[in-house]
């Protein structure tokens, strides 16, 4: 991906990682170049890997200029720090930084940890708290277009746009059909997805659910 | 605690908390005053609480000037940003910052999540983890007066700190002897406790061992 914004930037990455998909979406919205290095973190993960993260192991990790950015929340922040020229996914305002900083973590702690018991958990249980979890979504979103409200589409909606994808997957394991259970959230999503950023970074819903459908396999779970 | 500083602060919190000792140690580190509410989390949950942090319900929350700032690091990151001309706690460098969001991180993740094992697990295997992690810990402070380096005490050292009093519980449940395992670390703990806005927002390592062991009675771990 080298380009005229290309700026050194390395990320190394695994398709399906929704925290993955965080940096690509910001890293898209910012309009910086940067070389994509698929892990293949389900087999055998490369030494650059091992070395750049000795404490998780885990992708995403962005190399830039000698230094090595782990944790994606921490990611997102340094990228609108070391280029305060481009598009900031933060806003200004310290109290509305806090609140959108709330939620992006809301989405880490409770989609991504009530979601990910569809591949972690034989019981398909969960369904009624991810329902319970797009609707307090959803009253957050409230009328606003984007989360991130006058500033349009923000960091809030960074974080969580990735999870969308596992929307299918909600619907045919939990029975949770977010178009249901949320609607104004599902046309928030509809309206996200036809951003490029946000095209350009995420696979289909199908292809997603067979990863989660495959991951349960493996686990004996079907 | 109305003071000459007095900018309209309202901490809400509960004594042994480590996540309310990381605000009330940036507070005292920035020299603001604020109103100090104890709140009975063991018991009865007041309605400011409720109402003030309704989706995790917990301590601390900072009440500022109409606005609701809830989660630790949130809180200590909003300070920085609120009150510029206070002493800032994060780096100023994009880099510097991430390598410290990245190591408070990893307190939050790894110290507390291993060290809450002491009163959430009846069986008491978790030492040699924690063991492990204070270690890590010590090769990253390696020669460092602070964590912070050439910035002095800051941001991890805030973050950290507050453990420092589960380390006679890490002893007598674990056998995990700090000055033994990690004798720079335990150094380090002693030279920042000699600071009053440490030594001030901590209780003691006993009566903090009393009440993980009230809190272990109380699960029939004892």
């Amino acid at each position: 991906m080298a380009g005229e914004n290309n700026v050194g930037l390395v990320l190394l990455d695994f398709w399906v990682s929704p925290f993955g998909q965080w940096c690509r979406i910001a890293l898209a919205e910012k309009g910086l170049s940067y070389e994509y290095v698929e892990e293949n973190i389900m087999a055998t993960k490369s030494d650059r890997l091992l070395r750049s993260n000795p404490i998780y192991k885990q992708i995403p990790v962005l190399l830039h200029d000698g230094c090595i950015i782990i944790e994606s929340l921490i990611i997102l922040q340094y990228l609108d720090e070391v280029f305060p020229d481009t598009r900031s996914l933060l806003p200004t305002d310290p109290s509305e930084r806090a609140h959108t900083r709330f939620w992006a973590d809301y989405v880490d702690k409770k989609v991504y940890g009530c979601g990910s018991r569809l591949y972690t958990e034989k019981q398909l249980e969960a369904g009624t708290e991810m329902a319970g979890i797009l609707k307090t979504l959803e009253e957050e979103l409230g009328e606003k277009e984007f989360f991130g409200g006058e500033h349009g589409f923000g960091f809030m909606d960074v974080a969580l746009m990735p999870f969308t994808t596992w929307f299918e997957s909600f619907n045919r394991y939990w029975g949770v059909n977010v178009e249901e259970v949320a609607p104004t959230l599902a046309a928030w999503a509809a309206r996200c997805m036809k951003r490029e950023s946000v095209s350009k970074s995420l696979y289909s819903s199908e292809k997603v659910h067979a990863f989660i459908s495959g991951m349960r396999k493996d686990a004996g779970f079907e």
